[in-house]
């Protein structure tokens, strides 16, 4: 499948369309038609930049075209990098009718959107991701921001793309380790939210692997699809949008007690997805198949080792907090995902006693 | 009159009530049921805090409350002194439900505003202006941010108030100077919204400048009634909201010609009306009117020497816009106001080559 394939954000007038194909770059799918004013920035990495910067600017045809590259990691995602991005666009007199263009990995998206959600208090931006990660997950839904000392996203805003154009060429260049960690938000899409997905990526994960195109843009289809749905109930996850967290309250304190970078995102969710069903306390052939995917897609099964100390602190059930409880994301069953501060304790306990 | 008032700016679920009145500190209006968690920020300036912290305290009875001084002053107005407001929302481990309190003038209600609005991409926040340029101008309509050093006010966000309190009583430790320049915001309003306010304005401007309580929470309330009907109208400034910014483009390029603080924002822009009345062409008697007002609030009715070429650049009329031409709010008539960009260029020519 080559023709491109369009899903649409519904936000009311802020809704967006998510473009999803091969051959959308060099000047496959016409971007200008999204950029309002005469210039755009486009804001990349180090190491994506040198890839596609020069495969993109045919999409702009007419525009006056700039471009900046942050450094890339995590480590950058900083008030300090996000106020390069500002500088820049000072420095190339941007005006309210400019545009800026995310073209990279979750890390560029999220500082460039929340860039231009500051700007004169809010420019359009545009999402070409280049990573799964980001296209199955960063670029659909708003979320914009950057890290704090104290905290992952601590520093953000919600701002809409003006459109997502999603290339599944630029997954050939994808090292394999990011194209698993992708995949585990693939997987947790299928967990939460559609088990006829999850039978499908039991039989295609070795295609993706293999990354042929067709299963790659079904694959980002379906995730995307779930997730715009998901967002366009609850754009500002004042309640069910929190289903998308399904194994990140394990996952981020891995995450955090390994020291971020140590393992990708995208492991460390698989591996807090496991935990999360366990919690659920799912069906054994469930549990299985939950397993066994995550397993098929390279990634791990198991926390690596943490004391139970450091899971309670960095899931944030200090003294403080245990009294409240905190709310996991639960399956009900394969396909299906809820909210609840309602657990087994016990259950918790074993999990997190165990691994240590 | 000692009995509040309560103004509410309608926009949806972000609406919010602004209170006016004397005796609102001390526990005079229960600021403690507009935070919605248990805890609270209040984030005020070197100057202020020692004038009004302790008389805030009291309206938020059973709240756990912390609070930070910033520096004070424009120059301060960076996202360097934002970061400092985040820093402290996470050393105190503010959370979703936490709210910031802003304390002091325009400078500390913007920071604090914008930080309110990026933290974990958003938390509730309330105005407490002090200063009356705050009360009757920034406080109201949700316009947070800070400056770069490219451009004033060019990174922020709108983020609306879940309540402002304006206490009439803080204007009393005002300094004079602080005082007119506050007037002039309030001239402004009456200039381009209503003329019976003008007439009334004509009559107690010297209660005014004796600060009469009275005189002065019906100036205030009549200008943030005013300021929310505009701002209801079109909260992102996509058109109408404009015309608040009358006087306020031959103020800019005053304030910018001379360097920030020479010139306080409120006597650059009383000036720059004079100058906006005379390029609308307006009645002879009505220009007399809108002079004698803003001299008798002991404002400068007449430019600072600056050279043509630099009323050019500030104003952003270098060679690459003028053909463009820029935007002008002009009076159709004391009391009405117009955003358009046909006028008298001759006039325009006249206006800034005269003062050069």
């Amino acid at each position: 499948m080559n023709a491109e394939q369009i899903i649409t954000v519904e936000l009311g007038d802020r809704s967006y369309p998510i473009v999803v194909g091969s051959g959308l770059m060099n000047g496959g799918f016409d971007l200008s038609r999204y950029v309002a004013g005469a210039d755009c920035l486009i804001v990349s990495s180090e190491t994506v930049a040198p890839l596609y910067l020069n495969r993109v600017l045919p999409n702009l045809a007419n525009k006056t075209v700039t471009s900046i590259e942050l450094p890339d990691g995590e480590s950058h995602k900083t008030l300090a990098t996000m106020q390069k991005v500002l500088d820049a666009l000072v420095e190339t007199g941007a005006n309210r009718d400019t545009t800026v263009i995310a073209l990279g990995g979750g890390v560029v998206g999220d500082i460039t959107g929340f860039a231009a959600a500051c700007y004169l208090r809010g420019v359009a931006f545009i999402q070409v991701p280049t990573t799964l990660l980001a296209q199955v997950d960063s670029s659909v839904g708003g979320k914009t921001g950057v890290n704090h000392p104290g905290g992952k996203n601590f520093i953000g805003a919600f701002h809409q793309p003006q459109v997502v154009m999603i290339d599944t060429d630029s997954l050939q260049t994808l090292p394999k380790r990011e194209l698993q960690a992708g995949l585990a938000e693939v997987i947790k899409t299928a967990a939460i939210y559609d088990l006829e997905f999850f039978d499908w990526l039991e039989q295609k994960m070795p295609a993706l692997l293999a990354r042929e195109p067709a299963a790659l843009a079904h694959a980002i289809r379906r995730s995307c699809e779930a997730k715009a749905q998901v967002v366009a109930e609850d754009e500002r996850e004042s309640g069910r949008r929190a289903i998308l967290n399904f194994g990140h309250t394990f996952g981020h304190a891995i995450e955090h007690s390994l020291g971020y970078g140590e393992w990708l995102h995208g492991e460390a969710v698989a591996a807090g997805m496991i935990m999360a069903a366990k919690l659920s306390g799912i069906a054994e052939n469930e549990m299985s198949r939950l397993r066994a995917l995550i397993v098929a897609a390279g990634l791990p099964h198991t926390p690596p080792e943490i004391a139970e100390h450091d899971w309670l602190q960095a899931m944030g059930m200090d003294k403080k907090v245990v009294a409240k409880r905190i709310r996991f994301v639960l399956l009900r069953e394969l396909g299906s995902a809820y909210i609840t501060s309602e657990y087994d304790e016990e259950r918790l306990q074993h999990l997190i006693g165990a691994s240590a």
